[in-house]
Formats: structure tokens, sequence, C-alpha cells
């Protein structure tokens, strides 16, 4: 089942997709829902992120050639995690499929994608076991976790560099029925593959962060994770446009400008 | 003026705290709202932290002395930051006036108190002046970020140091009327005074960051901005009552309990 987010008369609604249609519901994914009468061609739709959290979870090095590629792009030693320290991105910087990233005018040309998994959790849940934690799990959705590495290696935190406005591509919806170990993920600029992999191969699984998280803190519906991205990153410019498809989910694709 | 959030037949209202009284109204502080007719007595209410915000920062190091101690803690170096490069905390931490910081059992004993001032976002807002800057602001509250000094040493993020649940107490209202300059925070562990400090005394100020933030970031109504602490800070322990109390705003007070 594919969820989807769009405005209608101004206001946010939840639809679900179904082929090239769009069925509009009363309610949401997270609470009770039915569908309303209405059906809508899914490609006349302007589609919202999916969801806006309530905290934004982000995993970041979590695939090993990554984390050899970033430390050598930020002249550190490659560091690989020894057990799932979850981190934090910002609301701020969301945009939907199809909406512009914008690369601020006082930017390097070090603005580059990574493609990411992005688990929604669907309840409130604490202290998951391996046992239930996917359970509460609503779907899976995919995010382009935009990243300036000159920010990355000179700032004391990530604000800048991952969470300026638009940087944080999330969409086109939540695909609730996916097996996690068939997915792979492929990455296109301007229309060109850069990057294949395996997206469950991660270094800490869905499974290991839900467990570990939740044995300090609660998750609430419409919390989401960030579970990192593979391999090495290019830049991106002016102009060009990025895709980021994940297997059985969809493809999120959004164009590039710099800001004059 | 004050405006506070309590909960009523099961919804969360604002209010207006005048002396001893609510005052309901209809809407918020951050839209359009209005006094309702009643009038609630203030010790007769539970009130709740008074915004969750779409985004949660925090500066993290922002006080000279606090920076030498915390880095004495841990075994580094001070590192005095050279930029206001923000941070952030999560929404699931945070409790309200009165509600119980719980200790986890696993935690060590160096389990610590930092009162901070809280600064509320009024409006959207992005690419602030410095002469604008304070416009955006609605008002300030009081922050306790309990931090886990362990788990801040060891960890890759500050995921569960300082996010684990009912480690961001928060409140008990926002105040509007403030001036930074005259500000005094003082921190009381069980009724003794243990910290005293120029709450403005900043490495980089609220204008400072406001304005390096919305240099890249939209503000939205209801972010929050944590703003550090000064100081040495101590072990809380089960049983213990912390009190962060801002000269003008009010005192924030929470008791301690570790699980057993």
């Amino acid at each position: 089942m594919r969820w989807a987010r769009f405005e209608q008369n101004g206001t946010p609604s939840y639809a679900v997709v179904e082929d090239d249609t769009l069925i509009p519901v009363r309610g949401s994914p997270f609470e009770s829902w039915e569908r309303t009468g209405a059906k809508l061609k899914l490609d006349e739709v302007k589609l919202l992120v999916p969801m806006i959290p309530p905290t934004f979870y982000a995993a970041g090095m979590n695939y090993p050639e990554h984390v050899r590629e970033v430390a050598a792009k930020i002249g550190q030693k490659p560091n690989l995690p020894t057990q799932p320290d979850i981190g934090y991105r910002a609301n701020n910087a969301l945009i939907a499929q199809g909406e512009t990233i914008v690369i601020p005018a006082d930017a390097t040309e070090q603005v580059q994608y990574e493609g990411e998994l992005v688990v929604v959790i669907g309840r409130e849940c604490k202290n998951l076991t391996r046992e239930n934690a996917l359970s509460a799990v609503l779907g899976y959705t995919i995010g382009n976790d935009v990243s300036e590495r000159t920010w990355q290696k000179s700032d004391r935190t990530m604000w800048r560099a991952k969470n300026t406005d638009t940087f944080k591509p999330m969409g086109p919806w939540i695909e609730t029925d996916v097996r996690l170990e068939d997915l792979v993920t492929r990455i296109r600029l301007n229309g060109e593959q850069h990057i294949e992999f395996s997206t469950n191969h991660m270094i800490f699984g869905v499974v290991d962060y839900l467990v570990a998280m939740t044995s300090c803190l609660t998750l609430y519906p419409g919390d989401m994770m960030w579970m990192g991205t593979e391999g090495a990153t290019a830049n991106m410019k002016h102009g060009d446009h990025i895709e980021v498809e994940i297997s059985g989910i969809g493809t999120l694709s959004n164009p590039v400008v710099r800001a004059g």
C-alpha cells in the first residue's frame, strides 16, 4: 500500500496511491482513516512530503564505503561506527517530490547527493525487541541527504552542511509493503546512473537502530529515521536533475539550482 | 505577558498567566487569540510544556567556564566555539514544570543539570538582521539540558546523553517582556544554590545565533533555541529536586528519580 500527502483546498490531505490514481482519505495512516469517493490523477496533483515528523532522526555514517569516502573528502581518518548512535536532521530543510534543491550563493561546488532509505514510524513505542521492532514501522520512503562538504568539515555541527533550506528532499510516498533485503538503491544524476547498492547492506540495520533507540527514548507516529547512504557521492550544480530510486518504493526526483 | 499551556478536557490549551490566575484563550500566541471568560487558579492546574517545536535547536557550548568544565569532565581539550553553529535536541525528551526526570537504570552517576535560557520564535522568518532579529522572538522560557556525561563522552552523537526520555524539562511558561541584559540564572539542587550567572554573558548571543541561522534556514512559529549553560554542573540522584530560576521569567522545578 502506498500513502501520499497532497494539498487539497489549502489543507494537507492523505491519499492512497493505486497505479496512476490518488484516492484521498479522511484521517491519516497514523490514526483511523476511510476512503473518500474521490479519485484524482496522480500526475495532475502536487505531492507534499509524506509527513512532517515530530523528530527527524538520521543514522549518518552507516555504509562502509561511504564512511571511507567522506573521511577522505573532509581530511579525516575513516571511523566506522561501533554502535547504532542515532543523529538528527531538521524539518525546515524538507522539500517534496519535484521541488527544487537551492544551493545557496555562498556554498562551494562541493554540494552532494546522498540517497537514503527512510523508515516511517507508525505507532508510539518504547523498548522494542528484535522480534517486534519492525511492527512499529508504518512503511518506507526515500530521502536525499544533500550535504555541503566544506561546511561539514569546518563547522562544529552539521546545521548548514545538511540542514540548509531545501537540502532534505523526501518522497514521493510511503510504501508499506517492503522486504528490506530485496531493496536496491540507484542514484542518477542527469539520467546517468552513478551508484547502485543493496539498500539493506548497512553497518547497523533498521532493527538494530530501533531496538537501541527505544531503550532510551519513545518514538511517536510520524517520526522518521534516515538510514544513510553508500559509496562516493558527486557534486550537483545549477541545472542538474537528481534522482534516487529504491526498488519497490519509487523514485525521488528533484531539480537543482544555485541562488544568484 | 506570560503564556502557559495546560490540558483542558483532554485538549492542550493556551492561557495567559496573571499573578496566580490562568486565563484560558481561544487560539494561540503564534496565531490570533482571544481571552475566554474563564479564570483558573494557577496552582490547581497541571501545566504542559509551553510548546512542542517544529525544530528543537540548541547552542550547546556557549559559556566560557562551562566549555572548560565539560572538556575536563570528558577528558578533552577545551574548544571554544569560533562561530554560532547551532545544534539539535529532540522533542521526545521534553517534560513540563513539576514532571519527573527519570534516570535510566543503566546510566552512571554522572547525570547532571544544565540551566538554560530558551528563546521561542514567534513568526516565520529568514535572513534576519542584527537590527530586526529580536522582533522574531515571541518570548523566553527556561530549560534544563539534563546530560549523562559518560554517554556524552562515549557515543558518536548525543542521542541518549541528552535526549533520553524526560531529559529536557522546560517551562513553566513563556515570558514576552524580557530585557536580556538584566537576566540572572540561578540553579538550586535540593534548595541549595549551586550556580549563579548573568544569563546573557554568552559566547554568542541570541542575535548572533538568529542572524547566522536564518542566513541558511527558515525559522517557524514555535521553533525554539536553548542557549547553553555556564559553570560546573553536579550530579543529580534519586530523590533530588532541581530548580532553574531565571529572574523575570520564573522557576523551572523538577523532581529526580532513578528507574529501579
